[in-house]
């Protein structure tokens, strides 16, 4: 593995100076802000995160914020998914697709008010997308990038250690909604939400002042619930079937082909830009979607570009993201698969790095 | 020095089993992708360059095209620089700007024909802005990412490494001209241009599948050249006065802050979707602006976030990229300083992680 070379191109958080004390090992690069990828290691991450309890710095997840009259319009053209029974205080994960109803970003948009929206992104400058419908729309509606860092707390004990931070009212956040609590007198919301399938809270950190305050209070309080600093699991993830935004999905899917099409409301979306471009394939199916891959044999090496798949000397799709999974002792992935392939049990032939492996297609994913 | 962790995401290029092959030490992300930074070690790296010739793998210089009756217009809806004058065949470096005269990308713009432009773009998803507002101006011009991937012949004796693959011809292309040049049977748009000071040329290579048939013709052709792969090099880029976009500049500075003025006809640049906001700066100038800076003492540590410029205790600038100069002895910088301070010869500190240190405004960059 090479290095990664330090420039402030690539955005440092308001929590790297704690992200370091911990001992981060590795990095990616995500909306041209680190984020870390390694502590001690990737399985004992991985094995500490579905016992216990860990902080993850993911200030990457950059908000869009949408404010005034249009607000709530403009965040309707971005998404087919239906937004006209949303209430302030939910959170909804939102496909957001062009004209061609290609996937530009999945973020969580969070309401915050009928005027007031955040979207909090995946990796794509969903920002340059968003100000140029609204210049070409001529729509009445600021946007920009407001100083909120999310800090992910995630785990098994989770609660207990938001709780000891907020109070014991955060146990009654439901599963995306979110609510505000105080520390240290600022206000801050808390959705119950995350990028594991362990269950915790992500807090939207206003104000880069307060970034270290609250995660060296985390790390005081959580001592004897053996809190250490995380960040989202590749193993963890993939067990989970947590797509990853130009990994497992580019521009040049669907959100269909990504399985996203529950959370799409195509007939009803009106005024969604890609709208009319999804209709046929909300109708008729997607010819390819993402599927559970389990691939035989020992450890693969990271996945950093695409498997071919095959059946016999067709290619018939392809892995994006894989991992060694301790816990079901096979080499869990994720892959787009053609629709002639995909039915459960499958066998298929993927290219591997380490030559070519055994795979099956999973009824779903591993958790 | 933390490590990069591979993924999909973090795009290989069509050329990186050549960079891995010799030997790549270090890597950033730009557009989504990798681009390295170092091979031997940045000050042998640079003293190569300087000297003989490199070949650089820039792939991250994604391409925007532009097609269509109105891809000139929606060229000219992008930046304050008057393109009425440019003929095909021509390279332009083109401020690009939002509503408010920020700026988004300071990309070269290629005319390959009336209809028909690639913009090569900095480090952000530019590509998202111009689909935005095309669609919102309902503008008949198609916008992709082609198969593009710029390889950069750099270096005093590129003239002659570029004559052996491509013929003595293209010695004769002037600065920031392109030309077609035949490889393989295949036509390559050929540009006098290059993130260096030291001469030489861009291959704007169309089709992944030729690209490292390319990279290894130079490297077989260039033997006796002591021809190496290189990249865009830390310190030659200071000194040498180029910009980083995100580094040096954001969506917070305009191009006159940027000292890019020279670039924008902010008059006569009819449609630029900025004009209005930039009229007043464009008449009244910036009120901080980019500067060259001597920083004094021994060798600094990476700037990877911005360093703040003090007269006393005023702040009236910041210090956003820093090398140690082997050829000048000393620490060039990049600043944005204030205009109270902007005059050559200030005197000013500089708070870095080392400590406080003497800077000093300088008449221009070390080239």
């Amino acid at each position: 593995m090479a290095l990664i070379s330090p420039s402030r191109r690539l955005r440092r958080t308001p929590f790297s100076d704690g992200v370091e004390a911990a001992g981060v090992k590795a990095y990616t690069v995500y909306n041209r802000m680190l984020l870390p990828t390694v502590f001690e290691s990737v399985e004992a991450d991985y094995r500490h995160l579905k016992e216990h309890v860990q902080v993850w710095d993911v200030s990457v997840e950059r908000q869009v914020e949408l404010r005034g009259p249009d607000a709530a319009r403009l965040m309707q053209m971005l998404t087919p998914r239906d937004l006209r029974g949303m209430l302030p205080g939910r959170c909804f994960y939102v496909p957001i697709v062009d004209e061609t109803g290609g996937m530009l970003n999945d973020p969580v948009a969070v309401k915050l008010a009928e005027d007031r929206w955040w979207i909090s992104i995946a990796d794509s400058d969903l920002l340059l997308w968003v100000k140029g419908i609204s210049n070409g729309y001529r729509l009445d509606v600021l946007i920009d990038e407001p100083d909120v860092s999310p800090l992910a707390i995630q785990g098994p004990k989770a609660d207990e250690l938001a709780a000891r931070i907020f109070g014991d009212s955060i146990r009654d956040i439901k599963f995306f909604r979110f609510g505000l609590f105080e520390f240290e007198g600022r206000e801050m919301v808390v959705a119950r939400s995350g990028y594991s399938k362990q269950g915790g809270f992500e807090v939207y950190v206003e104000g880069s002042d307060i970034a270290m305050p609250l995660w060296d209070a985390l790390f005081k309080a959580g001592e004897d619930l053996n809190v250490r600093a995380g960040c989202p699991n590749g193993i963890e993830r993939i067990e989970g079937g947590l797509l990853s935004y130009g990994n497992d999905m580019t521009d040049d899917n669907t959100p269909h082909e990504c399985g996203l099409g529950r959370f799409c409301d195509t007939q009803t979306a009106i005024g969604c830009i890609g709208r009319d471009a999804l209709l046929r394939v909300a109708k008729e199916g997607p010819v390819q979607q993402i599927r559970a891959i389990a691939i035989e044999g020992d450890r693969l090496p990271l996945c950093d570009r695409a498997w071919g798949l095959y059946a016999g000397d067709t290619r018939v799709g392809q892995v994006t993201s894989a991992a060694w999974s301790p816990d079901h002792h096979t080499n869990v992935a994720i892959g787009m698969v053609r629709m002639t392939h995909w039915d459960t049990g499958t066998r298929l032939r993927v290219e591997t790095p380490d030559g070519a492996r055994d795979a099956t297609v999973q009824a779903g994913f591993w958790h």
